[in-house]
């Protein structure tokens, strides 16, 4: 089955927003066995809407469009739509109802433009939001000029449009595709180049052939992507996996995990396992790293606590730094790191715990310490360890490179001890 | 002048690539006055780019491609739209030793298939390259059908397309242009929704007109995008000015800023003015505060530091919260809020600190507190402030959303006090 792609927005043309749902739908309906031929954008004005969705049902005949379905005026998606199909708009009262529960349960209260927004084309089905108020349509039939078509509007909200795309969209239409798939495995590496991942993997790519194998270098590392096109669904996951070994057989140690596989998550998990308990001492990372811990679910139960410690006087007050070591060598040393990785879990508590100290940039460098330099200690107790990093690019890029170095130092650590 | 873009490549579609020079080319022509009404990405068999060119064409006379200019089998662009055009590929001498020269320059063997980026249709003009090998091409006639058209062929990797774009397209298309440009300014709010901006705001965008408004909804507040379309050059600016007042006078207090504008600098810099220090509290962003100020460059001579208080013991040994406090009303509740603020103070040191302490989910909620409800507390010295919130959204948007809260907090703080 073949489905065009409308991204509706006036500033997605005018490049003040970068079309992500774009590419996280491509994604999904690839690996749903669904071809996408084409996929426009267009402004949020009526007759670029009804010429864009008439053209696609002409040509394709079923189209998912995304935004253009909030409360406000210059959201004309389904009334325009509605036109083209010839149905009248109708208020739901039951819909009504159930945006007004989900008002009051998040606790606000809606105001009179957001009736319209349960008003739905004459027999349409609703895809449910639980994510935000503006409900999917799911609209089939015939077109004024007699043309079957299907339009499914979901809203331009990423989270909104990710979770009805795979909890109300993918299920009804899985049973109209080809047979014939697009899937893809990634391999997550860190704490190595691109260029070096590369030397280690070599020949790699003929080895595994028909599937292809993407370097994607990102702030966590790089990425490997193997892909394998036109498949069947029942060897794909066999072809993928012998491709994954072959490339694992060659660079094991650089890689943490999978997919969407956060380090962060895995380092949880591994201190879990232990019976380890985790505290942070930070100074150029000032929170990322603390950040990436408890943005996993149930990190409470081996995360002890972190302390950003960004003046002189903090690191003294709150880690017990002696004030003269970092007048000595200044807060970007070794042996800072390392007087903070022992005060955290002096202060903190903890079993294991990690330092970061660096200069993120642009100011801050000195001649023996360009921007990017950045020092790191994990402590177990009483063994320290340290060592240095310089990374390149912007502040955001050392500060992230330096988070996922810290997750990367305490995995490794982790990978050392025994499971309980 | 209307011009489309095509963004060609079958990665595109597949979500594997985020179409960043569709954002790109959006941006810059809207500023040199080109309207664009419609962008298409399309994958690189021939017959999608043999229809999604000769549409275009008919449709708005003019068209931007990118991709599908290098040496491989599967860039086929330029043979495709040169016999749309009815036009032979010619081989260049000249340009094909200006491509030997670049090759001997950078250091690379040229391979056979380099060839072909020294072929170019009959009559086109040739767009130099520095940053890549692949030339851009600028094609101006009729199609086979007897329509006019230009087809300008820029390449697909991001450097290359923004430099030809600038360096030879824009310059060239300067001319056709009508003189009359597209310019827009955005202004930030945060801490109402979408929904109360919007009644705020009531008939503004009838006030405001000929500029129209759109509503950004997203994870710091709600951007309200001002844009002139079809303005003069020399009025434009008095123009968004006056539609700006016109959005201040009705919202002012939510606005904090405009463009790119980040909150956590503005609360630096309004800290910085008022000659005061800031300490952070943080429970269940886990460190998004503290990352969000120490991203900004010198936030150091501000900001004294933070703690992450995960577990209940650390709230108590870093932070001074009594444990029975914290027994009786629970990690999430005023009290224990209020006791945060007031031990960053008294631990971190400062003269302003924010503390918050949430459910982030999708764990933790009871009956009286589900998820998404955070408590916020503000002491400036003795002068304690608390107010409870409830976020909408994934575990990400709760913590992005208190994040932002207890940025928004701090703010208001600060612009009660008098600047220094």
């Amino acid at each position: 089955m073949n489905v065009e792609l409308i991204t509706i927005g006036t500033e997605l043309l005018l490049g003040f927003t970068v079309d992500t749902n774009a590419a996280e739908l491509g994604q999904q309906l690839a690996a749903a066995g669904l071809r996408i031929p084409r996929r426009t954008s267009i402004p949020d004005t009526p007759d670029a809407i009804r010429d864009g969705v008439s053209e696609a049902i002409h040509r394709t005949g079923a189209v998912i469009t995304t935004g253009g379905l909030g409360p406000t005026r210059d959201d004309m998606t389904k009334g325009v739509i509605a036109e083209l199909f010839g149905r009248p708009i109708v208020f739901q009262e039951d819909l009504w109802q159930r945006l007004l529960e989900r008002y009051r349960r998040v606790g606000r209260t809606p105001v009179e433009s957001n009736r319209t927004q349960a008003e739905i084309p004459d027999g349409a089905t609703v895809l449910p939001n639980q994510w935000g108020s503006a409900p999917g349509i799911w609209l089939e039939g015939q077109l004024q000029d007699g043309t079957s078509g299907l339009v499914i509007m979901l809203p331009g909200v990423p989270v909104e449009m990710k979770n009805l795309l795979q909890v109300e969209v993918l299920p009804r239409l899985a049973s109209r595709g080809s047979g014939r798939i697009i899937r893809s495995r990634t391999l997550r590496t860190t704490g190595v180049s691109e260029s070096v991942v590369a030397e280690r993997l070599g020949e790699v790519d003929r080895e595994i052939s028909p599937l292809t194998l993407a370097y994607l270098p990102n702030v966590s590392g790089v990425d490997l992507r193997l892909t394998a096109w036109d498949a069947a669904p029942g060897e794909v996951d066999q072809l993928l996996e012998q491709g994954a070994a072959q490339v694992r057989g060659r660079s094991a140690d650089s890689i943490y995990g999978e997919g969407e596989d956060d380090l962060a998550a895995l380092v949880l998990a591994c201190a879990r396992e232990r019976g380890i308990r985790l505290s942070v001492a930070e100074s150029c990372t000032g929170g990322l790293v603390g950040a990436r811990l408890t943005e996993i679910p149930g990190s409470s139960d081996v995360f002890e606590g972190g302390v950003v410690c960004y003046s002189y006087e903090s690191k003294t007050t709150l880690l017990d730094v002696p004030a003269d070591m970092i007048v000595e060598h200044g807060a970007v040393s070794e042996p800072v790191a390392r007087a903070m990785a022992t005060g955290a879990l002096t202060r903190l508590g903890g079993d294991l715990s990690v330092a970061v100290t660096g200069i993120a940039g642009p100011g801050g460098a000195t001649p023996d310490k360009p921007v990017g330099t950045v020092w790191f200690a994990t402590a177990l107790g009483g063994d320290v360890q340290a060592s240095r990093n310089l990374f390149m690019g912007s502040r955001y890029e050392v500060r992230a490179r330096a988070a996922q170095r810290a997750l990367f130092l305490l995995w490794k650590r982790l990978l050392d001890l025994p499971r309980t």
